[in-house]
């Protein structure tokens, strides 16, 4: 493990820095690279958490990826292993030494494994486990069989438990005579004869309890239980909500199977909140370390979606060709009317999106918001009217064409509005992640909706 | 507090339902408000915890809302408090009996108590301040002069600390003759004699030590001090990426001031994200549970940008009005073209935003990763010039058609993810909140070089 005090002194040091990565530390880690310096490189690595070391493998080049691993071969990589983007992980794993591999693996614990383990191809995913010993191999396989992105996957097996009729002074001699307790645990598990739990006794009120104390009596309130096969989405937001700490796992029969720590959870939360980011963006699951073709292959279907619709909006157009030939002042004027519906759409979108995962919207309340986005699209829509109504009169002369632009606004915004809470909240019924696919989606209602109504009245006032 | 064992019961039986509020659960509290019977009000919310009942708070109507504060009134309102959205908690607040509101708030931690009254009014900020006791008084008033969003808001006063010095005999010993320990903590922090904080012992590791052995010697590797100045968006990030459970904060003297817990840091991290997604989306700070009105003043300013942009493009489009008037098909296809523009930008802004926040850009490798966006652009750029050139050609039978937009998709696209990556690090550099504005300044750049480009070439090939 580090050498804890001079890594706490850097630290301390380096706090102004804000958890960056201090350009001349990359600039001496470079050149190390460069004249292929093993000693320098180590020693500039040293203070540094295997967070930070993770972080700046990512920004590497690959060429300098590559040097970097040959170069650096030091008892750190089990916890730089699992702190690595998964996208540079593969890059790392299938070019290190397989001793070196072999020994970092097994200074992790279970659920660090098997999250390094989960997404490798089967080849490297073999050679890993093979590098445990037995009793982890047993561990980790286990926990990979359950499912993906499950509470069972984000779990760790060694669990701190004691039976519900325990006192304080049995649970202090229990750990203190443990020579097998893990790293980090917050608190004890009670559990009842079928292995059940019951209760949450704190490390901390253990400690300034009486000996002769029940535990059931100082059990916490907070106290919740994970299915195994909960989706590890829910396992976050229950921590969230509930300010968990350490959370016990229990598989079918309600037995006690392993335990969730916060910190996890903490990670879990982060990914589920970037990967919304990315799907209302469209970009997939891409990141800053990949390659220009693993980008593009990212990106590319939501640009095609987005051609498709793209293409709906103008087969509407189309159809309008005639009138557009006669007031080519409708050309000039489209973009705005699509482009005001779109964000419209994108922020009423956005807000079902979020409130769908943090569950605010549910069936109790659905209809509310409902209606509270109609009436946002209405009032909305009524203040665009009049103001670009009112420029379309002065911009081009005509009253009417103010007229049409001021409609065109209203319905355009209120069934923005409209589509952005509905189409999220019925994806989300039939199971599709509202996330994904609501972009694409609302989009085309609002393009589709907006270039009809404009075009459409301007073909009846105009004309 | 909760009668524990009537609520974990009930929340093991619970669990099925995946932390919502059961329809079923909200039916009966409307019937209870509606009749005004307080038994069964009370009897319906017993089981669930303070979060899931400021939900429920949360999702009933401004009316009913109001038939609930009056209804229930019990001791559990100080932990409802905190959890309840700050948009209703002023309302619950300004309608709630003093009384109720002045033992509510005595229940809680000092950081507790800070989240709550910060946000509020000066007049309701003081009664919630008169009716704490003086010591707890003094200790929110003094964190409530760090800076707003600082780590000295976040952190509680309630430290558990040892010299460095001292023995785990010593910790333990203190630790049981000590009546006032905090309701949570995990880390005993090691001070030296000026207070610096020098490392945590976790509780854990304190507790299967043998009594001889010095503090020092069983430290934690992880060990971040944080200064109480420090912005909490900067706490959440090294929570995260260090995998802290709690963290010693100091003054500008280095001196142990605080302590923050991971579950503190968490509700940062997703208030962070949450804000980064209202913000990319030009929401605000919006919540399902707004007015009309409310959600109306929110997302107006953005809206309002969005036209003034959206004028721009239209601007640039008035200046070929002559060339439109001629080719009426450019109008038809005009849509495509800002639509894909504005989706490759979004991609790529969505991309560097987040990748500023979690300091995966940096000055280091911003080079590598602007060039990989436009190489981005460019590859994307040639794939779609080449497909809609081709269904240009096909849909409007002109072969030079086809190359007008395929050269203005190529550069559409390439502009787009430039502008996409380079603006929001330019707002960063600036210091402004890149998911702020990007989203206004990127719709711009790509609408006017998008329909500039297009219609321009179009002008020079078609004439």
């Amino acid at each position: 493990m580090l050498n804890d005090k001079d890594t706490n002194a850097s630290k301390l040091n380096s706090k102004e820095a804000s958890y960056f990565i201090a350009k001349d530390k990359m600039a001496v880690v470079r050149s190390a690279l460069a004249s292929g310096n093993r000693t320098n490189l180590t020693e500039a690595l040293e203070p540094l958490h295997p967070a930070d070391i993770a972080d700046l493998i990512e920004q590497l080049s690959t060429t300098d990826r590559a040097r970097f691993i040959r170069l650096y071969d030091n008892k750190f990589y089990g916890d730089i292993l699992s702190e690595i983007d998964e996208h540079i992980r593969e890059q790392v794993i299938s070019e290190l030494n397989p001793d070196v591999l072999a020994e970092a693996v097994r200074d992790l614990e279970s659920d660090d494994v098997v999250d390094l383990v989960e997404d490798l191809e089967e080849k490297q995913k073999e050679t890993i486990l093979d590098a445990l010993e037995e009793g982890d191999r047993v561990a980790v396989q286990s926990l990979l069989r359950y499912p993906e992105q499950s509470a069972g996957r984000l779990m760790q097996r060694e669990v701190v438990m004691a039976p519900e009729h325990w006192s304080v002074g049995m649970a202090m001699d229990f750990l203190r005579n443990n020579a097998n307790l893990p790293d980090q645990f917050y608190h004890i598990v009670l559990v009842d004869p079928r292995l059940h739990p019951v209760g949450n006794v704190s490390l901390g009120k253990l400690m300034s309890s009486k000996r002769s104390v029940l535990l059931q009596t100082i059990i916490e309130d907070a106290f919740q239980v994970i299915p195994a096969d909960q989706d590890e989405a829910e396992v976050a937001y229950a921590f969230n909500q509930y300010h968990l700490i350490s959370a016990p796992v229990i598989d079918r029969e309600n037995r006690l199977v392993g335990v969730i720590t916060i910190d996890d959870a903490m990670v879990v939360l982060d990914e589920e909140l970037e990967e919304d980011i990315m799907l209302l963006a469209g970009v997939g699951d891409g990141s800053v370390s990949d390659t220009i073709i693993e980008t593009v292959r990212g990106r590319l279907p939501w640009l095609a979606v987005n051609l498709v619709t793209a293409i709906l909006a103008s087969i509407v157009i189309a159809q309008f060709e005639e009138t557009i030939a006669q007031f080519v002042v409708l050309a000039i004027l489209m973009p705005i009317i699509a482009s005001m519906g779109g964000n419209a759409a994108t922020q009423s979108l956005t807000m079902a999106v979020r409130a769908i995962a943090t569950k605010d919207i549910s069936s109790t309340n659905i209809g509310r918001v409902i209606r509270r986005e109609i009436g946002v699209g209405v009032l909305t829509g009524l203040i665009f009217a009049l103001s670009m109504g009112l420029i379309g009169v002065i911009w081009f002369g005509t009253a009417m064409l103010g007229v049409v632009i001021a409609l065109s606004m209203l319905i355009n915004l209120t069934v923005a509005n409209l589509a952005g809470t509905t189409i999220p909240v019925l994806l989300d019924k039939f199971g599709i992640d509202p996330a994904l696919a609501s972009g694409a989606f609302v989009t085309t209602v609002t393009d589709v909706v907006g270039f009809f109504a404009f075009l459409s009245i301007a073909g009846i006032l105009l004309l």
